[in-house]
């Protein structure tokens, strides 16, 4: 029992020691693993999600065994894109199944790009008062992030909503986290408005990112305990604890294993 | 890894073996036991949940050591009440820090009752159809529930909402369960609405009614993963489980230690 909350709905294990993998065991060389297909758009989806994939990127290479492409974009300290540094730091890209090909942001002097930087990745910066207009940055962000043909795209902490053409050639592979258990507490204040509510359970969600705001069809979700004696910061930062395990977990299999999301459901194969 | 849920999201460790107790330590007779101050109704409440207790019945005896009384409404099978039923049975009434005293129903001849008559508890039915208006059914529902001068109400599976009368005697103590992690999908399909969504993690949530619909101040909540293959049923059974558990370590904690409901945050002293 921690504060009133029994021992049961809690997790207390977090991600395991070693990545896991469908297609391999520990210890087997890198170079046997058998990474499951990599489905780069969904099989099927409902009218309400469906996506314009003709200005998606050509495929190129092998679909098996190589480490897929990411670009993250990041507004701040880039925490979670320093958890995906780490994790494939630690297991290598292709273990993990994917690497880290640029960073993008929409300001300058943030830590974010200062943690790309020294890993020696790539970076961008397109900020929304450089252009005319918001659908003018829109596409130039889309264009940027597009250069560098990714098979997901990673919002790490990044603050902006993306517009139609970015939707139009990444929708169904833009990966965002959110810290709550969505459909509960959608916006800017997932968890002071948890607190509000006097939920006893908290978490974060990661999903992918549709015109709606943090309402994308959900690949997983991570739940954390609501303490008596909590504040928004307390609770706010063990979420961020279990978000960037799981999203490091999630973005692993996603590229090890492929995915399909049907209507709106999202499934690892 | 069950499903593509990591096992870190899920609880795997139900409730303990004996029912938790601040007040005492396994192996410490029954009559050492100290229970916490019991408060029947809130201390504080915002405006949105303020309830006229002067219906209250007025206290007797002791507050100490000493088994609050529940009323149980049923409307089917009774599996919840089933539940307190063994867990009173199994530890002994002041252990467990309550007794049922009466079970209620909106309807007869269903196993709720049965249950109740086979363990020797006096039951009740007040039928809509049998009032000339739901006011009146509901004030003659508050009038027998007002007849076993209940601590705790606990809504097990019962099928009515109850009306203002009812919530002007046993606000802030009418206990009720739902099959989803409020606020998330409230109503009366809240898994098959889970489901739709396509969300990773369901549960259960206890909570006390106020007068909205599944929007009451929540005591706890339980955390079930959604697995792949799930249906409506076979989540549902799952869910069930938890909830029975849930609602049975609630209701013991509310009873042995007291409550108290601070606008919407409910501690459990």
């Amino acid at each position: 029992m921690v504060d009133g909350v029994p021992e049961w709905i809690l997790p207390r294990r977090y991600l395991p020691a070693t990545p896991p993998s469908r297609g391999g065991l520990p210890g087997v060389p890198v170079s046997l693993l058998t990474v499951g297909r990599f489905v780069d758009f969904p099989v099927s989806r409902g009218a309400k999600h469906s996506y314009d994939r003709t200005n998606a990127p050509p495929r190129k290479g092998p679909v098996v065994a190589k480490a897929k492409r990411l670009v993250v974009l990041v507004s701040g300290s880039g925490t979670n894109l320093q958890a995906l540094l780490d994790a494939i730091a630690t297991h290598g890209a292709e273990a993990y199944g994917a690497e880290i090909v640029a960073v993008g942001a929409d300001r300058d002097g943030i830590e974010g790009l200062a943690r790309a930087e020294r890993a020696g990745i790539p970076t961008f910066v397109r900020r929304v008062k450089d252009y005319d207009s918001r659908d003018a940055w829109d596409e130039a962000l889309a264009e940027a992030v597009s250069a560098h043909e990714p098979d997901l795209v990673i919002s790490a902490g990044f603050m902006k909503i993306v517009g139609k053409e970015f939707l139009a050639r990444f929708g169904g592979r833009f990966v965002n986290t959110h810290p709550a258990l969505l459909p509960s507490f959608p916006g800017t204040h997932g968890v002071r408005d948890a607190l509000a509510y006097g939920a006893k359970v908290a978490g974060c969600t990661v999903h992918f990112v549709d015109d709606g705001v943090d309402t994308g069809p959900i690949i997983a979700q991570g739940v954390v305990e609501v303490r008596d004696e909590d504040d928004e910061s307390a609770l706010h930062e063990r979420i961020k604890e279990v978000e960037r395990r799981l999203l490091v977990d999630v973005v692993g299999r996603l590229a090890r294993n492929g995915y399909r999301i049907e209507g709106r459901k999202v499934v690892i194969q």
